[in-house]
C-alpha cells in the first residue's frame, strides 16, 4: 500500500524514546520525550534529536546550550507521557509528572532519576531540516543504573526501554535474539 | 555506573534498524543495516542516517544522490546481518545474503523485496558530525506490504522489525503497551 508523504514515520517505527531535559535560562527545568533521536558519532560521542520548531526544548537549548537526554523504562510510561502534554513555557513537566529531578554532574539542566541512563550534552551544532531542527550533542558525561547493569553489559530485558509506535502506544523490546552463523 | 565516552551507544538502545540499499554510479547495488537512524521532519518527509566515512552507502549515495530506506522484519535476521559483512566496493550483498532485488519506483537503487515498507529517498544534505557524516533524504515513494497493515495502521506486532542491541544482538518488540490516562 502507498503511503502519505506525512506519513511514512508511522512506518519506520517502534523508536527508542529518550526524555530530554532542559531548562530555561531562569533555571526552569522542562522535559519531553523525543523519539526522533539517534546516536550520530562514537569518537567524539555525538547524538542527535529532531525537534519541531514551538518545542520549549528547543528553545531551552538554544537558551543555555545545555540538555540530558534519558532513557526511560516501562515502570513509568504514564510518567513519560504526561510530560508530552502541552504545558505552558516555564512550567516543570518532571514535578506535573511526578517524576523526580537529580542533579546533574556537568550540565545544569537536572537528570530525571527514574531512568535508567543519562547522557548530559552540550549543543554542538543544529541545523532546520524541514519543519524540524536537528540539535546535535556532544555527550560530556554518561552513566547507567548500576541495577541495569549486568555480564558488563546493558541488561536491556531488565530495563525494558519504550519504543514509541503511535500515540499513546508503545512497543517493549522484551525478547532477544542472535543472529546465528 | 559511569560510562566512557565512546560506549554511550551501547545504551542508547535498542535502535530500530533499517537495511540501506544504494548503487554506485556504474548501477551496481549495494546494501547494509543501520542503525544511527531517525525521522526528521514530517512535512516535507525526511529521515536521517549517520553514515561512517568509509562505509560504501555513503560512497554510493555522494555518486548518485539516492537511496532506499528498508524495514527489515525479522524473518531476515541472518540475511540481514550478512549485509553487515566486510564486503568490497561493487560487491551486491543483496544477491551475497540471498534477498531479492525488487524494482524502486521512483529512484534508481532497488527496494529489498523481502522487507516490510520501502521509503525511497532523494538525497537533501550531509554534514559531517564527529566521525560520521548525517545523511538528510527526502522521501519520494513509501510503500508498505499490503501484509503488514491491519485496521487501517502498522501491524508492527507481525511485522516484527528488528532492533539493534551490539554485535549480533537484536531485540524485538512484540509486546504493545498503552498507556491508560
Amino acid at each position: 500500500m502507498e503511503l502519505q508523504g506525512h506519513e511514512f514515520y508511522r512506518f519506520m517505527a517502534p523508536r527508542l524514546t529518550l526524555l530530554v531535559s532542559t531548562c530555561d535560562k531562569e533555571g526552569n527545568p522542562n522535559a519531553a520525550p523525543f523519539s526522533f533521536v539517534m546516536p550520530v558519532s562514537i569518537n567524539p560521542p555525538l547524538a542527535a534529536i529532531s525537534a519541531a520548531h514551538k518545542r520549549h526544548t528547543l528553545a531551552n537549548i538554544r537558551e543555555t546550550g545545555q540538555f540530558v537526554l534519558n532513557l526511560p523504562i516501562e515502570s513509568i510510561i504514564e510518567k513519560l507521557h504526561v510530560c508530552s502534554d502541552p504545558f505552558d513555557k516555564g512550567v516543570n513537566e518532571i514535578k506535573e509528572a511526578g517524576l523526580t529531578e537529580m542533579k546533574s554532574v556537568v550540565v545544569k539542566p537536572p537528570r530525571v532519576e527514574e531512568c535508567a541512563a543519562w547522557f548530559e550534552c552540550e549543543l554542538e551544532w543544529e541545523k532546520e531540516a524541514g519543519d524540524h531542527v536537528i540539535v546535535i550533542g556532544k555527550i560530556v558525561k554518561a552513566e547507567v543504573k548500576d541495577e541495569f547493569m549486568k555480564d558488563g553489559a546493558f541488561d536491556l530485558a531488565g530495563a525494558k526501554p519504550l519504543l514509541h509506535v503511535t500515540g499513546t502506544n508503545f512497543a517493549l523490546a522484551e525478547r532477544i535474539v542472535h543472529v546465528h552463523r
